[in-house]
């Protein structure tokens, strides 16, 4: 008979990323993992395929929010406007995961197969997102232009948020970096 | 005493091209490029780690193109016009490869990997040109907007110029590329 076990995925995380910091990423097993979780290697391997499936369990969610919010965005705003919805949703998911997103981003830069399964997770948003704007009647061009612009604006953000102190700095950070875009893009 | 080879690197590449287009990427081996080219196994591994390079050999030249104009951009243009000097003479490189790109855009849709390698190429360029913008004294964040967005530019108008017939087109479709980049992000 199992106990039950609240939020194993989450124990998970919690439990790698602790790991990770403590005695670093290569160095870490996912025996290991499932150990200080105090759960099962097979229980690790029903929610991630591997180790590296830990430091992106977030993008799942981060796209579902990023895509409702340009489902609800209203019909009149321009393309990047659209996208620019998104953002406090996203950043508004952050909050409670900075001292993840750290150790995260800092094992990702020193890594380059976690630096290009990064970028692939962005360009898969950005197609995801592109997508989305299509379906709202925004053309082809029109949408992968605004959608990558977001995506930047998103990565940019996200970059000065993990190297600052404050967890609920990544909405302005955001809101900083689209202003910054809209500058640097300005005729 | 072996013959004197001129351009033995373009003679590859071109026998490459062929050969992937008539039987297949995943079917041509490097064996078949050298016969083809009139040239040995050796020779071929002089220039390319292997096949896949061949796919990516104008990209050097590409970042050499680009990193010029920036340099040579004037000192008075925002950080996307210092970006977009680049764009008239990387046009002007690919006009002569218009069937190369063609035949190599279908090789990369279809193969996962490829597409993962250019886009970490694309990403390659993008930190090359940031770089060169903070060189000329404009701030990280801008230059890295301003680089993300050119590069996305450059490559939403290269989709576009190999869907359609005309080589001397790349540079209009940069052109319409990067007005539509300013629509989508006007405030």
């Amino acid at each position: 008979m199992s106990r039950w076990k609240p939020d194993a995925a989450g124990r998970l995380v919690a439990a790698a990323i602790t790991l990770f910091a403590e005695q670093g990423y290569e160095e870490t097993t996912v025996a290991e993992i499932a150990e200080r979780a105090g759960l099962t290697k097979r229980t690790f391997f029903r929610y991630f395929s591997d180790k590296r499936e830990v430091l992106f369990s977030g993008s799942e969610e981060l796209a579902r929010r990023w895509l409702e919010a340009v489902a609800a965005a209203p019909a009149d705003g321009t393309p990047l406007a659209v996208v620019a919805a998104g953002l406090p949703p996203v950043a508004q998911m952050f909050i409670e995961r900075h001292d993840f997103a750290r150790i995260r981003a800092a094992i990702v830069e020193a890594n380059p197969e976690l630096r290009e399964r990064e970028l692939i997770k962005l360009q898969t948003l950005a197609s995801a997102i592109k997508v989305a704007l299509v379906a709202r009647g925004i053309s082809p061009n029109a949408a992968i232009l605004a959608a990558q612009a977001g995506v930047t604006v998103f990565h940019v953000a996200f970059a000065r948020w993990v190297a600052q102190d404050d967890p609920t700095a990544f909405e302005r950070l955001m809101d900083e970096s689209l202003a910054e875009l809209r500058s640097v893009t300005a005729a």
